[in-house]
Formats: C-alpha cells, sequence, structure tokens
C-alpha cells in the first residue's frame, strides 16, 4: 500500500472518531517506520496520532525522532505528557530529550518522575555532547559478586523489564565498582550452585565517561561486543554503551568524514532537513580560504605572463595538467584518510605508505603522459608534445606526494587529517602544476627566464 | 608494555620452549588484538603461534585475520590442521576459508568433519560474494511452536554451545519454514507453562538470501536488530546475519563510498597492504577518462584563445574561477550522496533540493564574487573587477546545479550516484566555468566575439 492511501486510511479512521481502527493501524508499525510517518504529518497531526499510541510504542517511536521534530513535538505537549513520555524512555533517550527543554520545564516535567530516575535523567543530561557519557543509558543490569548462579538469574528476572540489555551482566560490589562481566549465556549455562565470581571474565574493555564517543564505537565494533561499560575516575560503573547505539555513531562518524572530504563543515541535522542558511554557513569559510589559496596559482600565471602571451597555445593544457594533479593527489588523500580512519593505518606507517606512492604515482603519471603527448603533438607539434608529457609526469608526482603527505602532516601537527580535503588537496597542487608546467615550458622551449 | 617488548619476552619463551609461558602470555590477548600480532609476524612465526593456542581461540584469532593472511597461513598449514580450524570457526567465517583454498583441497580437509557441518559449510561457502548469503551464518538457535517455555529453555540450552547467538531464538515448523521470533529475554521472563506459539512475534523483518549484503546492514541498523534472519524463496529459514557482521560491513560500504568520491575503484584490501600493481590499476581508469573530461576545458580555451593573447591577465584568474565552481559543486555532490546513502533522501527530493540548493549557492556565489572583485579591482582595474564577480557567481551556479543534478541523474540512469566524484564534478564544472568566464569577459569588455 502506498503511503498517500495509508495516510488517507488514517485520517478517515481519525475523523469517524474510530479509535479502535486509529490504534490498531498503528499498532502494526515498526517503531522507526512510524516515526517516518510523524515527520510526514503536520505537528498537530503527529501530536495527536502520538495520543494514540500505547505508553511504551509512543515511547519508541519518538525515540526515533530526530532532535529538531522531538523538540517541536515537546513545545505542543502538556507537561504532563512530556513526564508521562520521560518515563517510557530509554534513559539516554529520556536525557536527551531533558537536553532539548528549556530549563524551566526541567522541575515541572521530572516532578512526576520517581527520585531514582529524575537523578539518572539529570545525571545522564548532564554529560558533554560526543562523549562517551552522552550515549550511554544506565539502564543496565548488574549481579553483586558473591550470589550463586540461581540468585542472579532471579536478579535478572526481576530486573528485567526495566533495563535495556540485559544479555551482559555486570558485576559490582557495593560502591558500585565494577569487577567482571558475565553474558546471559554463561549464566543459562552454568550450574545453579555455582558462584557468580568463579564465573565472571575480569580481563575488561571499559571506557571512561569523557572519552570521545567514536572510540567506544570503535571498541565496541573492534571487539564485537554487545555493550561497552563506561566508568568513572574510580573505576565505578556509570553506565553502558550498546551496540545499537554505537552504529548510529559510526555512521554519524563516517558521515562528518564524507563532508570534511568536500569541505563542508559538521553538519548536526540531515541535508534534506537542513536550512539554507544553515548549509551556507556550513560551506563558505572553505570556499573563501580556497578563493585565496587559488591566489598562489594566479601568482605562478602572472609570473609567466610574457611566456603565456608568446605561446598562448601553453592554455590549453592548463586545466587538463593542474586538474591531474589533483585528481592524483585526492585519490592519494582519499586512501591515506580513511585508512586511518578505521584504524588500519597509523603514523608509523609513513614512510613505507610514501615509497609505495611514489612507485604508484610514477606508474600514473607515465600512463597519463602517454595521453597527453599526443593531444600535444597535435595541438602544437613535438615541443609542445614534450612539454605536456614531461610537466604530467611531474605534476602528478608532486600531486600524489602532497595528496598522500598532508594528512599525516596534520596528525603530526594536533590537526584532524580528514581537513586534507579534495578541494585542498587540488589548491595546493594546482599551484604546484602552474610553476612546474611553464618552468618545464621555459627550459623545452628556450625562452629567456621571466 | 610496548609492541617491542612484549614480542622480544614471547619470542624468548618460545626459544626456550617455555610452551606454557607463551600459553599463559596468548591467552591474555583478545582475538582481534592477537590477529594484530599474527599480521606482525612472519608466516612461518604466526603458524606456529597459533599451535599454541587452545582450539577456540586459535579459531577466534584466525577469524579476524583478514583474507590475503588467512590463505597465506591455510597453505602452510597440514590439512588435518585447516579441519581442526574449520570445526572451531564460526560457520560464516569457516565458509570464507574454504573460498580461498584450492578446490582439491576442499575433499581432504572436510572428510573428517562431521556430515552436517560439512553440508552447512559447502552451502554458505556457495553464495555469491556481497549477498546476505554470503555473510550470513547457520549457527542460530531454532525451536519449535509448539513446546512449552519450560522446553525451549531446555532446547536452547543444549543447544547453545554451538550457536553464535542465543538472545534471538526462531520459531520454526518441520520444514525449517520461519513462523516467528522471540528473544531470550522474553523467553526467561515468561511463565514455564506458556506457549511458544502465544509468545512469539510474527510481525517479522527478514531478507531474501540473495539480497545485496548492504540492505542487510541497513536493515539491522534501522530497526536496532541484534540479528537478522535469512530466507529462501519459500521462506524457510537458511541462516541469520549478526549485528556484528552488519557493522563491518556498514563500514565497508562506507569506506566504498568515500575511495568512490575520489574516483578510486573498489578495492578489496585495505590501503596499507595493498600490491601498488592493484592501487595502480584502481586508479587509473579514471584519472585517464578525466583527462579527456578536461580536454573540454581546453576547446573552451582555444575557443577563446584571441581573447586570451589580448587580455592575458584573465588568465590570472581562471584557476581561482573555475575551481570555486568546481568546489562548490563538490559540497554540493557530497551533501547529496551521502543523504541517499545513508537514506536520508531519495528521488522525490529532487525538486525540494534543487530550489535550496539555488538558494544556497547564489549566497555562496555573492560573498565569493565580492571578496574576488577586490583583488580584480587591485590586478585589472574596474572592468576586470566586474567581469571576476560576474563570472564568480555564474561559475558557483553552474557549478551547484552540476553537483545537486549529477547524483540524481546517475540515480535515474541506474547508476551508482557515488560515481558524481568530486574530481568529475570539478571537470564538468571546470568546463562551464572557462566558457562562462571568457562569454562574460567578451561581452563587459566589448570584445569582437571569437
Amino acid at each position: 500500500m502506498s503511503t498517500a492511501i495509508l495516510n488517507a486510511y488514517l485520517r478517515h479512521a481519525i475523523e469517524r472518531k474510530d479509535y479502535l481502527a486509529v490504534r490498531q493501524f498503528l499498532s502494526e508499525f515498526q517503531a522507526v517506520d512510524l516515526a517516518d510517518l510523524l515527520q510526514l504529518e503536520s505537528i498537530e497531526n503527529a501530536h495527536e496520532l502520538l495520543t494514540y499510541l500505547p505508553d511504551e510504542q509512543r515511547a519508541d517511536a519518538f525515540g526515533h525522532l530526530p532532535a529538531s521534530r522531538q523538540q517541536q513535538l515537546a513545545t505542543a505537549m502538556a507537561d504532563d505528557e512530556v513526564s508521562q513520555l520521560l518515563r517510557h524512555l530509554d534513559a539516554d533517550e529520556g536525557a536527551d530529550l531533558l537536553h532539548l527543554l528549556p530549563e524551566q520545564r526541567h522541575d515541572r516535567v521530572l516532578r512526576s518522575i520517581a527520585r531514582k530516575e529524575r537523578e539518572n535523567l539529570r545525571r545522564l543530561a548532564g554529560h558533554q555532547e560526543s562523549t562517551a557519557g552522552a550515549i550511554m543509558t544506565c539502564d543496565y543490569a548488574t549481579v553483586p559478586a558473591d550470589v550463586t548462579v540461581g540468585k542472579a538469574l532471579t536478579i535478572v528476572r526481576s530486573t528485567a523489564p526495566d533495563v535495556e540489555l540485559i544479555y551482559q551482566l555486570y558485576v559490582v560490589d557495593a560502591h558500585h565498582h565494577l569487577l567482571g562481566t558475565l553474558s546471559l549465556r554463561e549464566l543459562i549455562l552454568s550450574a545453579p550452585g555455582a558462584c557468580i565470581r568463579d564465573l565472571m571474565t575480569t580481563d575488561l574493555i571499559t571506557i571512561p565517561v569523557m572519552d570521545d564517543q567514536e572510540r567506544a564505537a570503535k571498541l565496541i565494533s573492534r571487539y564485537d561486543l554487545m555493550s561497552l561499560p563506561v566508568v568513572d575516575d574510580d573505576n565505578r560503573l556509570v553506565g553502558i554503551i550498546t551496540y545499537d547505539d554505537a552504529m548510529d555513531v559510526a555512521e554519524a562518524e563516517a558521515t562528518e568524514d564524507i563532508h570534511k572530504g568536500a569541505t563542508v563543515s559538521h553538519l548536526a541535522v540531515n541535508f534534506r532537513d537542513a536550512h539554507f542558511f544553515t548549509l551556507y554557513r556550513k560551506r563558505i569559510l572553505w570556499l573563501l580560504l580556497l578563493v585565496f589559496g587559488n591566489l598562489f596559482s594566479g601568482a605562478g600565471i602572472a609570473y609567466f605572463e610574457d611566456i603565456i602571451a608568446t605561446y598562448v597555445v601553453l592554455v590549453f593544457f592548463l586545466p587538463l595538467l593542474i586538474d591531474s594533479g589533483g585528481n592524483a593527489g585526492s585519490q592519494a588523500a582519499t586512501l591515506v584518510i580513511r585508512s586511518i580512519a578505521t584504524g588500519d593505518t597509523n603514523l608509523r606507517d609513513w614512510g613505507k605508505l610514501l615509497k609505495k606512492e611514489l612507485i604508484v604515482a610514477t606508474g600514473l603519471g607515465l600512463t597519463m603522459a602517454a595521453a597527453v603527448s599526443l593531444i600535444g603533438a597535435y595541438r602544437g607539434g613535438p615541443d609542445i608534445a614534450l612539454v605536456v608529457a614531461l610537466s604530467m609526469i611531474c605534476t602528478v608526482l608532486a600531486g600524489s606526494l602532497v595528496g598522500l603527505c598532508l594528512p599525516f602532516m596534520l596528525i603530526r601537527f594536533g590537526f584532524d587529517p580528514a581537513t586534507a580535503s579534495t578541494p585542498l588537496v587540488t589548491t595546493i597542487a594546482d599551484a604546484a602544476g602552474v610553476v612546474i608546467y611553464f618552468w618545464i615550458a621555459t627550459l623545452v622551449l628556450h625562452l629567456p627566464a621571466p
């Protein structure tokens, strides 16, 4: 059924005030699909639809909405509706929602929530953006070390309805220090009389609460974890990060790197929904910087102006040569940056990769020189062919070296290697290409040096 | 402890033939870290280290190695060593290993493996690369529909040691048709006498075995699944894909898109370990295509050669203007391509995004025109300032439109939108920029048309 028919059916049921039909219709949706539907509707309709949903499903669907939509809906809701929602949202999502509300609403909406949950929410909402703390949840299952498997199973059964993930159990002492972990699988396979302390794994992978969330996602992916425990300075367990949140972080980080590769600054909302002024702001800075970067190419051209005036045919090959250097350099930079981002390459590999790039770039340059020399011979005779062929080899080599080295240099000086975007590499390679090209032309064509 | 010290300690223990120390030392590693260690060592040493490991740990570490390393090690191993390994690898990893062995070894290494496992391995190894079938495993937990919770728990306990993931149970009939799913959480929370049929979820998300693995990863991420059931044409359950494999697929797909964005073709190995001839092959095709693409810019320049000869100062601004158009276009293309890849944008959004891009690009063009007109006035007076300012607005608009529209056009004609790489957009924008620039110069400077 198309969305249009679905919506018509739904709207009709609402108009007829056939709430049973509406509820039945909505109950067949997955939470994330319901969220998509809520985004297509007006705020009033979306708000109304939410009221038809049972508490759990409403919270699930709400949790899948982007922050901007959550904020609009929360503004439309009464305080007790928001409180009701907070009680059923996962703790990390609840904290995110709290972030979106104006300070003066916090106390009002938190009033009707149980003290422990309220404190958890306040604590989670206090973590800095993009840290492990900001994406962790405190709905996890703990067991003491000195109980039997049978007793632990009883504890798990009693806490299961409140926790987000029960398949990984955390063993803590009275002060909530993390002692070990145990999977539910090991628990149900063990003899009921065995002691947790003897079964638990003590070789733990944890992350400090202030660490970068990107690192958390990498640990989860590298060690195939279902959840990663988050600890404070004292090794006390303060939360866990689940694999599904890690997937979202990994996707967001890949998006950020891809955008950076084309000089688009960090965009917090998705492209389709971004306001045009936001897009302008995220794009203009680098474009202007690159305009000034291109003045170096201009300066190179100004320096060789007399030669250009004598041999105007040289201008024909200018875009081709400088672009080729930039293209080869972008390839090298992109390969290096992604390889660093996935953890396959680090600073130490620099020398080895440089050697390999020199060989590859020479091969690329020779092939492209062969292609371009034919065009050179056709347009300007053998001298021009020689000039463009030699220039091609040199610009491709120069561009490739810029592309390979720039990301490593950026790391060395404490910057993000992804700053070595394709347009930046191209701009540097262009300036180098201009100088190389006209200098080789001066030599080969026996022109007086400018 | 640094890797060097670690390795020295290990080597010393091996030389002393202190196998207990070696085993103790190795047992403290996580499988993936052990795999890193095995990659740094020579094949002989890596092979020897593997023999010290207990079966499970050996299989875990081996499963984390890249395919090229697995192949080298398997070649060094005797048939019974490979058989032993196959028995302990997860089924999907076992099938991958089988893929790497020469045909004539298949029967020999499979001989000592139990018939059922052998058939599973053969079947898994038969799936086409990059399909859901190629990354699924057949080590999952099933229960019949008409048993009680108590009986189901007994079944789960007895099969748990052999399956990869027991937290999601699949309910199947006698012919292995998928009837429903049930989480272990629901199972342990339910009354022991309840019937599975009454508890299971029948609203299933599944994927056909021949579907793209990228789609599988997207479903897992979108619906926050722990595992995704893979079914044949007859809705029979043939395997499951687990969340950790989905994470690896998502990372590999992001890498492929990032590489495509800089015209690097699909690279199956990681950049650091790629052979230089492989890198040459993956880069040369597009570089050559772009050389020929750049001939259009050259043709534009040739057409306006007389104007250039008269106003050589115009060449000063050429790289700056054409690059700006290309840069703005790359930004737009990258935003669109990533937004399509994450599922935030589809073909239908084309018109809406075009309108927004027109507004944004006009803003960008005006800002950049203001900046460049100052330089134009300084270098060539008010006329040149006017020419470069007008050209800047038009090239930025043209570049942005190319960048926005090209990915949608590629989809429309059945191509991957990621083919609209930064260098391709730049090349098209360059050619447009040349024509726009010199045409505006002709008009403003009252030059005779060429």
